[in-house]
């Protein structure tokens, strides 16, 4: 399939999903959405969940191309994942919460989103750890547990996610409640300018 | 309504919600599971809406009631709360997260949903922030802000919640994480045993 029609179909998929929910996500909806034709879009999908998962691949790899920093201060880095994870450029921005928690609450239906979320997770996970070792073995965060402090960090995004959805409540309220506990964690205010 | 036609409906919706999710969600499959008919579920409710509004009021009362502890001593109310967030004693608990989330990703289309969400949270937050200040205040747990204290639980909350769903992790992964980060706001191991 070209990029175009793909780029086109996704992002038809994506503006349904913020508008309707999955509950109200139908092909006929993503053509109205799109400049394509139900016709054209089964073509290239066969089912609904088919396209779903592509769209969940598209979405995780945008996300995870946000996440990459140039930085090597780890303090850099992780103002950068924070960056990445509480505000962006992109204006779909503020559906990226509302189209991840509808496919979320899908996981358990479908286990192939759940295996994708699952590799999500873990790639989250890894990378926060990743910045607080490398910052502990420089010195500039305190001694404490990268792997629990990436748990904590992850989970308290996916409460940023649902508080967005369920709440109407912006990412930022959750980004200040996450610096202000990660300073208790590694001695490090992270909302502060680095100094090299 | 006779309160055991309420508990019957409600408590076919609780499964329906489970097993199918929202958009799965039929008046003939809450029929098919509960011994009601679909004539006698219309009769009660008009709208498929109207039926979930009683629902997600019923689970917020029932999670409320968890909530009320005996219990006086601050930290005694932190672990009574944690208790009935994480682990319950309802065969319904492993449910309860995927029922709530199918119905907090329908608040940006459901303003009833989204109003009746806003309350459980000011509830959550309240309370919380209630036990921190009642514990800084007789000198069991450190100085620290009740309010963000409150966010940070909340948001956590709302994590595990989505990490139940979409990953099919247990709630005590969360928990676990939740005890040590306070242990660091309120200068409590909240795991500890109380000695008076």
């Amino acid at each position: 399939m070209e990029s175009e029609t793909k780029s086109e179909i996704i992002d038809g998929t994506n503006r349904v999903l913020c508008k309707h929910g999955y509950a109200g996500l139908t092909m006929q909806k993503i053509a109205d959405e799109s400049s394509m034709t139900t016709a054209a879009i089964h073509y290239h999908f066969d089912t609904k969940e088919e396209l779903l998962n592509v769209f969940l691949d598209n979405l995780i790899e945008r996300f995870t191309e946000q996440l990459a920093s140039e930085a090597t201060d780890p303090r850099e880095r992780l103002r950068a994942f924070f960056n990445a994870v509480f505000t962006s450029s992109n204006p779909d921005a503020n559906g990226f919460p509302v189209a991840i928690m509808e496919l979320k609450t899908q996981a358990p239906f479908q286990g192939l989103f759940r295996e994708r979320f699952l590799g999500l997770d873990d790639m989250m996970r890894e990378v926060v750890a990743d910045i607080v070792a490398d910052g502990i073995d420089d010195g500039h965060f305190e001694e404490t547990d990268p792997d629990e402090v990436a748990r904590l960090v992850t989970t308290t995004i996916n409460g940023a996610h649902v508080r967005k959805v369920a709440l109407g409540e912006p990412l930022d309220e959750t980004h200040h409640v996450l610096e202000n506990t990660l300073e208790l964690h590694l001695g490090w205010p992270s909302g502060s300018e680095v100094v090299a």
